[in-house]
């Protein structure tokens, strides 16, 4: 990845001339938010590590897997979040890890940890560096130099089972590696997240990520069968059956940790044989309530596709969806609803055929397998707008919450009145487009994209956006994040989210692991 | 409940002929385990609470509501494991907590917990009695008194939400209670385990319960949205939305906490409209492994049925599937499986064909609807007949466990080898009888029911083959426990479910939330 941007460079986006166009029109932007720097010119501290301790680090991974190198610091300063490009376009120095570590193996991260436990070194794990809520954010706590464990050497496929349909992956592998690494069995995980092509198994877990096709494979925490976690305290090997009844379940604890009690260095994960068939389908609906109502149909009946997305009527228009013809006309009118279905074609076909007659039954419109195919083809690229977008001169962030079914309208009402009322407020109002996308039996999510100008101060600009969104989505009692994770940046709503107590528990479970309180300090636990 | 058996007086079940003489045949028995005493003339200690600690807990609850009575105590001594009934039937003094309590709500729960922490007064919560792991027994720890709370009074229904198909339940409740009051709004939670008939809602999500019909409506765990939690330091609300990724899922420690951690009050679940109608399927399998491949095949598949189970070719022989007619003559040769389907008529329909043709393809022969409306109509009575068999001289006892489906046959063998070593290096071989009760895409449950003559000190006989198979199942890396719990007869396991790591998690959280220790001392944590 590059270090200033989303991605690799040859993923790099311009502004298509409509998009330019709707930009003008609609927001009354002209200039670019500054350009970024050369890797060379960026001010980093110098690394505060004692030779003593980089030599004592070096005996556990070997001299040339601890770095100190400049680019090396700079890749891994942090996410990917707006505050995170935005900073690394500021001109300011930027905070930087004092070294990064790339241990070979569990072992090496267990020893790497004692060794930072006593010497009072924080510890920041590092998968794919795709966090967009400062989750890798190279924050030293109270100690005096923080390094960043960088696990892309855990890289192997450790195991397939394929009549149980299990595979024991390295935390480091990102999407497409263990997708490849799978595909020559025959199998497929079937987690696909916008950040597919950079995150890492490990992050996945530590996130508690969702995929884009989790109505039909689950989030990556119901995927989860086996955790191997390293902490300063030894390690912890959680999950032997498909289920059980023996006590509380400790995986629940590490999925989603954050790298704040130990380091997941394997993951045994559901695999599933890569589908034979897949059926596509668009659809539209006259508005976002008809068509709510028609995705709750089809997941509470049971008939469960493997992607089942909703735009609302703003990023109908915008064709978000179609992320490679955004702004274009999409030809839809309403709100555009997509369905796939993945596997054997006599599954295919019979839960195609349930979820048709419930969606027209429910008021859709049949648009055929186009609008499907299109935003699968299109489905990783969105990020890369952002940088674009800045480029232009336009603010443009996604945030993520759930609820019940019964809650999404009016959690869908707060957090557009908080984005409207925090950004117009500040002469800025913003284009606010909105989707469901993950359906529950229960509820759903609504991730939202933010588009306005932005301010000299954007940082500044969107702090303000940020706090007015979280605590309208904690006040209509939704959760704070729905995929994206905790990090540094919803760690103020951690409290509302569990509660004081809840909140003394996990810090009461992080004392027990991780005495010394090196593991990821300011993420997650307030 | 009956103080000394399992359920109510009047199911009551008396062995048929054909039972009589497959036991005397089979297992050489004539002499009954001797009789149950009348309640009156069963020895127990007095209650060690003082006065003031008495009517301080009446002034929490009120007078009436704190009970010392003889019955009441006995019928509170403990649950409903055959150790249990053994001890019931010893004619020795029995254990009771000191007093019983019936709070009225949540508030009165943490005030109860709040004084009890203060007065050193150890506490068991108590549902409908059902667990057969000493989940509920009176044990005291190091406290001088323990009170069991019983939160038979906390039976409302407190709310329904039937577009998020979630409702909240009074934890008191017993499954019929729950789904009666549900009944009236259309709703079922469709959570079915043996003890349905008096186990309450608090108990399904304290104990990760799992019923009959958890391949199509999943485990009680599952089905948890919500828990509102009683502890000594106040109250926990955790769950918000139907799925997050703010940190740690905090709802699944106290899931499967069986009262250690904090008292369960109140539980949100999903809940689904009642079905409009079932499709039942008897089906024959030349063995057990070609039946293990098909159902295997059919869950990975998804063409999710709502209950799928595989009986093995001695428990098809005895006829145990179909409880009412225990020991008569099957009809099936081979292995006996059977499925249901519940929903719309389409969406049975259409998974009900998909099921078929795998069932079919893989070497199933159908038997019709009668084999699964047959298991239906008898499903809770077979923990009657247990009583039934102690009366006649037979040990009868359950075990279960989980593994991935790789190692189901490795899991089955070495339970089976540890029951007959145990049981027959004693004299007493056993018969010991097996079926997947739950099927799970990675793998799948297995229930034994074993049967052997009953020695004169019959606890001990049990204790023997208890321990081997522990041993037997933790070191074929498979769970100590599916879904029975730990309590206090899986405790020794713990250690080797989820490492001295996860132990010492475990007992920070409790050291966090009951500091003082008073919460079900001698459970689950070890």
């Amino acid at each position: 990845m590059v270090w200033n941007a989303w991605g690799v460079e040859s993923g790099h986006k311009e502004l298509s001339p409509e998009v330019k166009a709707l930009i003008s029109s609609a927001l009354g932007v002209s200039e670019g938010v500054a350009d970024s720097r050369a890797v060379a010119d960026v001010a980093l501290r110098d690394s505060a590590l004692t030779d003593d301790q980089r030599s004592g680090l070096a005996g556990i991974v070997g001299d040339e897997f601890v770095s100190i190198a400049h680019e090396d610091r700079l890749i891994h300063a942090g996410g990917k979040s707006t505050f995170d490009l935005l900073r690394r376009r500021s001109g300011e120095p930027q905070a930087a890890p004092d070294a990064i570590l790339f241990p070979a193996d569990h072992d090496q991260v267990v020893a790497l940890l004692a060794y930072c436990a006593e010497n009072a070194i924080a510890v920041v794990p590092f998968g794919g560096g795709t966090s967009v809520v400062g989750g890798v954010d190279p924050a030293r706590g109270d100690f005096a130099a923080v390094v960043t464990l960088d696990l892309r050497r855990l890289d192997a496929l450790v195991a397939v089972d394929s009549v149980s349909g299990l595979a024991t992956l390295g935390a480091g592998l990102t999407g497409p590696q263990a997708e490849a690494l799978l595909g020559e069995h025959g199998l497929s995980i079937g987690h696909f997240p916008q950040s597919f092509q950079f995150a890492s198994i490990g992050g996945y877990a530590a996130t508690r990520s969702s995929g884009q096709a989790s109505a039909g494979y689950g989030r990556f925490d119901d995927m989860v069968h086996r955790l191997q976690i390293a902490t300063p305290r030894g390690t912890l090997d959680l999950g032997k059956a498909p289920a059980s009844a023996a006590g509380p379940d400790l995986r629940e604890l590490f999925v989603g940790s954050e790298g704040t009690l130990g380091v997941i260095t394997a993951v045994t994960v559901r695999v599933h044989p890569v589908p034979e068939t897949t059926g596509y389908q668009g659809w539209s609906f006259p508005n976002f309530e008809t068509g709510a109502a028609a995705l709750r149909s089809v997941i509470q009946t049971g008939a469960t596709p493997t992607v089942m997305r909703l735009s609302d009527e703003a990023e109908t228009g915008v064709n978000l969806a179609m992320s490679d013809r955004i702004g274009s006309d999409s030809g839809v009118s309403g709100c555009l609803a997509i369905t796939t279905f993945e596997g054997t074609p006599a599954h295919v076909e019979a839960r195609q055929a349930e979820a048709t007659a419930i969606l027209l039954a429910a008021g859709g419109t049949a648009l055929g397998a186009e609008p499907a195919q299109q935003w699968e083809h299109g489905r990783f690229n969105a990020p890369y707008m952002r940088d674009a977008l800045l480029d232009a001169g336009v603010l443009c962030e996604t945030m993520e919450t759930a609820t019940v079914w019964s809650n999404l309208g009016a959690l869908r009402t707060a957090v557009t009145s908080a984005l409207s009322d925090s950004l117009g407020g500040q002469g800025t109002p913003p284009l606010v487009l909105c989707h469901i996308s993950h359906t529950y039996v229960t509820g759903a999510s609504l991730y939202f994209t933010i588009i306005c100008a932005a301010k000299e101060d954007a940082i500044a600009q969107w702090s303000i956006a940020k706090k007015a969104v979280g605590d309208a989505i904690v006040s209509v009692d939704a959760t704070i994040t729905h995929h994206h994770a905790v990090g540094a940046d919803h760690r103020p709503w951690m409290t509302d989210e569990v509660g004081e107590l809840g909140v003394e528990v996990l810090r009461a479970v992080k004392a027990a692991i991780d005495p010394a309180g090196i593991l990821n300090p300011g993420k997650l636990i307030p």
